[in-house]
C-alpha cells in the first residue's frame, strides 16, 4: 500500500472522517477475513490502531512479532546455512494462505541506502504473498501515518490552502526518512502550501522532494505556518549519519507562533520539541494519532470491497 | 482501581459468584468495547484471566508487551535524550483513544522506596489516561488478586467470621509487598478475623496494616486457623532486602492444621511450602486461580455497566 | 493429541478435506469455547494455522508465549531455589479453568535422550491438565504437522498407493526427530510405499521406524517415488548430534525426478534443497503448509464435538 495507491485522496479522506463518526457502520464487512500483522520492529499506535480497525471492521486480527518466528532471508540464491531459517518466498506464500490481507512493518538498515531504497523485504512481500499487502512503515514509507497526516489537516484547517511546514528536528539517534517522505508525497496530493525546511546536510531523496520549497532558515520557513510538522530524519546524502544536534532546531513555543504543531510520535520531549509546546491547545498530535485507527480502517474498508 | 473504588464489596463478591455460575450471561454487555492489557512485567494468570474475563463479556482485547513498543518516560520536564523515547504523557492519552478501559501491570522497582510508593506508573496513566485504568499489580497493590482471595473466602468458608491469617514465607528472591498489602486491605474490609504474621524485619506499611494484630511466633499465629495466606514479600522497613531466609517459616502440614491454605501463585514449592500441603486437599489455590477470571468479569462488568 | 488418538485416519482426512472447501461451516461450534495456545518455542505456521483453524470454528483463541510468564518446573519434589517460579502442577491446573483444550508446543533438549524421549513437558501437561492437550509439536512427534501431510499426499496422488520416500536432508544446526517420527507413523497408517533414506549413523527409534525399510543409497531409494519428503535430523543413536553434512544428500531436480516434493517448512534453500526444486511445480510445500489450518481444524472441530 503506497500514496500512489488511493486513487482518490480526497473522497479517502472524507470517508475516514466518517467512519470516525461511525466506526462501526462496517462490523460485518470484514466477517470471515482475517489480517495478519507482521511486525520486524517496535509498534505501539501503528499496533493498537491497525488491530482497532480491523476488528471496528469484523476482522479476525493474528499478530505475529517475527522474533517469536524464525530469521527471514531476503536474498535471491543464497545457500542458506547460516542465520536465516526460512525465505521469504516461502513465508510469503505460507503467511498468505492463512490470512486475506498482509500488514507490514520494516525499518530500515540506515546502513545500506541501495538496500533500504530497494524495500527489499517489503517488496519481497509484495512479489510473493498472493493477497494485499499494506505498509505499517517500511524502509522509506509511512504511508498510512501520511494519510493520517492529511486526515488531521483536512479536519483542523480554517482555510481553504494552508500553509504546511516539515521541520527537521534534533534527535540523539539516527532515525529513518520514512515519515518525512511520505508526508511531503500526500502533502504534495493536497490543496496546501507546503515547504520544507532542515539544516544543510539533511536534503531529502530530490525525487520525493521534487520542487517542493526547502528552506535552511526556520525561523524564516515558519513564519505564518498554520501547521508545523515536526520531525526527525538522519542525513540523506551522508546516508543513515547524524550530522549535527543543534539544539536551536528544537521547535519552541515562539517558533511555532500561531500555528498548529503537528509530529507521529513518539516524540522525545525537549530535544525534538519543547513541553510547552507539546501540553499547550496548538499541539495536535493526540487527535493526530487517534487518526491513525481511521486511516487504518478506510484503507482496509477498500481492500475489503475490493474482494 | 483500587479496592476504595469497590462501592460495596459484598455485593460485589456476590455478583463475581454469580458471573462463575454463568459467564456468559452478559456476553453482549462489552459489544464494541475495547480493552488494552498493558505489560510493563511478566504474568500468566493475570493475562489469561483478565483477557478471558473481557472476552466473556464480549470485548475487543488488545494485548500490549511494553517490550514490543518503546521504552517510557515518566518524569516531568526531562530532557529525553537518552533511552526513553516516549513520555507516558502522550502514551497514555493515545492508548485511551484506541481503549475504552487500560488495565496495567507494573511492578516495583524494590529499590527506590519513595519511587515505588509514589506508584509512578499506575498514578501517571491515571492522570493522562482519559479512560479507566484497571489495576493488574502496581508497586504497592494487587486488588483483582485481592478481590479473588475475598471471593474465595467466602465461597468456602464454614462459619460466618472465619480466622485469617496471612504469613510470610522464605523465597530466594526480592518480591514485592503488593500481594500482602492488598490482602489485608480487602481483609480490613470483610467479616474475619484477621491476623498477620512473619519474622522481625518484615513489618509491612503501618498505614496498611493499621489495627491489625501481628505475630512474630508463626506457630502460635496459625493456631485454630480456617484460612493460611501465605506469600513472601521483601522487608519494606530495610527497603526491597531479604533479610532472613529461616525455612523455618516454609508452610508445613503440621503448621497448617485444619486450615485451608491459600496463595495467589506463582509458587515455589518445598521453599515456601511444602509438597504435602499443595497436593493436599487443604490446598485451594487452583480454585483461587479459577476465581481470578470472575474477579476482572465481574470490575469489568461494573465499569461497562457505567459507561 | 496424538496420532494413535485418530480413531479413524480416512474419515479424518476426508473431513479436513471438506472443511477446506467450506471453512466456516461451523463457524458457531466453538462459540464460548477458549483454546489457549502455549509457546516454549518459535512459530509461524503452526502459530497462524492453528489461531485461523480455531478462529474459524468461532473458539476464542488466547496465546501465551511462555517467556511472557515464568519459568516452569517439572520435576517432582524439587526444592524451587532456583530459576525456576513455578510448578507445571500449577501452571497445567490453573490454565485448564481458563481454557477448554490447550494446545502445547516445546521442543527436545536434543541433548538428555531419556528426558527428550519421556516427553516431560507435553505428558505433565497431560497429567494435570484437566482438559484435552494438543501437540504443536513436543519433543518426539509433531502429529499435526503429519496429518496436514497425509490430508496433502490425498489430495495430489495420482494412483491408490503411491510410493512416499522419506529422506534425509543435510543442515547446520541440530534439528529434532519430531517430524519425521509422526511422518513414520501416519505412513504407516496410510496405504502407501513407504520407505526411508539417510546416511548410515541417521537410524530413527526402531521402535518408529518397524518394518519399513531403510535404505543408505538415496539415488536407489528415490527411484520411481511419487512423493519425496526431505526432512534434516539429528542422530538418535549418537543423540542430538549433527554427524556428517554430505552435501551430496541435499534434495536436486536430478534426484526429485517425476515426484512430488515435499517438506514441513522452514526449509533452508540450497542446503535441504535446490532452488530449482523448491520454485518448479513439483513441489507442494506451499499447500502442505495451507493444509495445517485444515488439519488443525479437524482435531479442534472432533474435541469440540467430544464435549
Amino acid at each position: 500500500m503506497y500514496i500512489n495507491d488511493i486513487s482518490d485522496l480526497n473522497a479517502t479522506i472524507q470517508e475516514a472522517i466518517q467512519l470516525k463518526k461511525n466506526p462501526f457502520q462496517f462490523a460485518n464487512l470484514g466477517k470471515h477475513k482475517t489480517i495478519v500483522l507482521l511486525f520486524f520492529n517496535s509498534s505501539l499506535r501503528t499496533r493498537l490502531s491497525t488491530e482497532k480497525a480491523a476488528k471496528n471492521l469484523g476482522m479476525n486480527v493474528m499478530i505475529l512479532n517475527i522474533n517469536d518466528a524464525w530469521n527471514l532471508e531476503f536474498e535471491d540464491g543464497t545457500i542458506m546455512s547460516m542465520s536465516t531459517s526460512e525465505h521469504v518466498k516461502e513465508a510469503a506464500q505460507v503467511i498468505s494462505q492463512y490470512a486475506d490481507m498482509i500488514a507490514i512493518r520494516s525499518f530500515p538498515t540506515l546502513k545500506d541506502k541501495a538496500k533500504d531504497e530497494s524495500e527489499l523485504v517489503l517488496k519481497s512481500f509484495l512479489k510473493y504473498s498472493s493477497v494485499p499487502i499494506i505498509n505499517m512503515e517500511s524502509a522509506t514509507a509511512h504511508p498510512l501515518q501520511a494519510l493520517t497526516d492529511a486526515i488531521t489537516i483536512e479536519e483542523l484547517k480554517d482555510k481553504s490552502r494552508p500553509k504546511v511546514v516539515l521541520s527537521w528536528a534534533p534527535h540523539p539517534k539516527a532515525l529513518p526518512q520514512a515519515v518525512a517522505n511520505s508526508f511531503i508525497k500526500i502533502m504534495q496530493f493536497s490543496d496546501v502550501d507546503l515547504s520544507i525546511t532542515h539544516p544543510k546536510g539533511y536534503e531529502l531523496n530530490p525525487e520525493i522532494v521534487k520542487h517542493t520549497p526547502v528552506h535552511y532558515n526556520q525561523e524564516q520557513a515558519l513564519k505564518n505556518a498554520d501547521f508545523v510538522y515536526v520531525k526527525n530524519w538522519s542525513s540523506y546524502t551522508n546516508y543513515g549519519q547524524v550530522l549535527v544536534e543543534d539544539k536551536n532546531w528544537m521547535l519552541s513555543k515562539e517558533k511555532l507562533g500561531a500555528a498548529k504543531f503537528m509530529h507521529c510520535l513518539p516524540v522525545r520531549r525537549n530535544v525534538v520539541v519543547e513541553d510547552t509546546v507539546l501540553d499547550s491547545d496548538h499541539s495536535v498530535v493526540i487527535e493526530q494519532a487517534n487518526n491513525r485507527t481511521y486511516a487504518a480502517q478506510v484503507v482496509l474498508k477498500q481492500l475489503l470491497e475490493s474482494m
